[in-house]
């Protein structure tokens, strides 16, 4: 439905344009009193973008690939830093960048960009550290993976986990609104649960907690997150060298390669009586 | 379960600690077939935090005021700029900012901080446009409300709009990990729909194509997010001059204080046959 500029028809730019925003994946499913079995699954996939003004980059976001030129212009629009189609002269991707997560804005001339005026997601750093295939490996230079970590949990256990988290809720029964992510033992028992209208805030909490609490690292410990589970979701986990995330919800591609080269192991789609593990599966026991 | 530091008793930092984290509100409910009617309503509370290094802003994120010492500590932890307890000399509620929506980590004097680490969520201006009752005057500094427009959508429509959008969905009964946004006519005609990780880039895309295909303002329109309503979206929606907003899920404080004062009409909880109007109802005709 978008019609692109004559200088927007880049071949490159098409390819990520019509490219599909689900990828397949080799999951580990269980339904309760079945045996595990190995089957095909659909992941949504989550990578990240640089958005660049001038050459300038102003935001990394993590985004399903797509119309990417709209979420571009989008942001900018909706930071008030454009407002009219013609301000934008061209839009192209990043040449240094041949995975499609950079785009490049250029701007009329007469378009003065305000950036102070940006007020959010600015990306300091004159790199995409978090761009492409670096993206993983970046983050295992801050932070050691979980390889080799014996830890395990018994399925049964792993069922039982979110409705403990849900029971330990304070304001979700009231306002149907917040996150939460707890820490429990590998037995069930709850260390802390936290809350938070953002998913990645209630992650935080659970690990300030942690590290007020000289807990780390909690290389014998299972997070549970209420909803889905994305790559910034993976990386704060092993940042505590937690061994097992428990998500109810989908898992991004990200989040399981990232799970998959941090030797983490990653459930989600954990509902009463079935999960899928999509990483590391050893570390889940049925008997 | 947080054992404070002494220098950590400040008693302003206490009231954040054990503030609630749901507000009440005055809602209009609507159930299919009965008067609409006035009545109270539990929010989640959403509120900006700025966390500062050694009085250097270094992120502000949206959350639930509650365990910000925590938030603040864990965010340090999961960036990997701090990896020890012992590292953190000092936290202090940021004296300029009574609302205590800033908040302030001095570390012990060896450890040395590598701004350049932080990968995102970095703050580049030097004073906190987005913290406490300053927020929404910041934005309409950039974007006008839309008070004043005169839209309106039948009742009936409202309950439809949710499972046009679901079936305009490619990906989420795929994946099940989509947020969806989508933009339509008052009179339920889909304009764009789409679809991504992010729900705020969902949003950034819808307006995105608006921009390419000379669709602004969209003071005739009505936009619906498959999830819940942060002030975000509230935002974004504004930037287009958007007068409805429709969400499934939850509204957050800070979006029902942000439409409210942007003269937006606010649905949320949009299930089969029933909805919530938390601002400016007069947009929704009820026969």
């Amino acid at each position: 439905m978008v019609r692109l500029e004559k200088d927007w028809k880049h071949p490159l730019h098409h390819a990520i344009l019509f490219r599909l925003n689900s990828e397949q994946r080799s999951i580990l499913k269980w339904v309760s009193g079945q045996p595990p079995r190995q089957q095909p699954d659909q992941l949504v996939v989550e990578e990240p973008l640089e958005i660049q003004v001038e050459t300038r980059p102003i935001s990394v976001t993590m985004r399903t690939p797509g119309h990417d030129e709209e979420l571009a212009a989008g942001f900018l629009l909706t930071e008030g830093l454009i407002s009219r189609r013609d301000q934008i002269a061209k839009i192209t991707p990043f040449p240094r960048n041949p995975t499609g997560n950079a785009i490049n804005l250029f701007l009329s001339p007469d378009v003065s960009i305000d950036f102070a005026k940006l007020t959010r997601h600015v990306f300091a750093s004159s790199s995409c550290g978090l761009c492409g295939a670096a993206t993983i490996d970046a983050v295992h230079k801050t932070f050691a993976t979980v390889e080799g970590n014996s830890a395990s949990i018994a399925a049964k256990e792993v069922l039982a986990l979110p409705r403990k988290l849900r029971k330990e809720q304070n304001a979700f029964h009231l306002t149907g609104g917040l996150h939460a992510a707890g820490l429990f033992s590998l037995r069930g028992d709850p260390i802390v649960i936290r809350e938070d209208v953002g998913r990645h805030n209630a992650v935080d909490k659970v690990l300030g907690h942690a590290l007020f609490n000289n807990l780390l690292p909690l290389d014998s410990t299972v997070l549970v997150v209420s909803g889905r589970a994305s790559f910034e979701i993976m990386q704060k986990a092993l940042a505590g060298k937690i061994p097992i995330i428990i998500a109810v919800s989908a898992p991004s591609s990200l989040a399981v390669d990232f799970a998959e080269k941090s030797g983490q192991t990653l459930v989600a789609f954990t509902r009463d009586d079935r999960f899928n593990v999509y990483s590391h599966p050893q570390r889940v026991t049925f008997d």
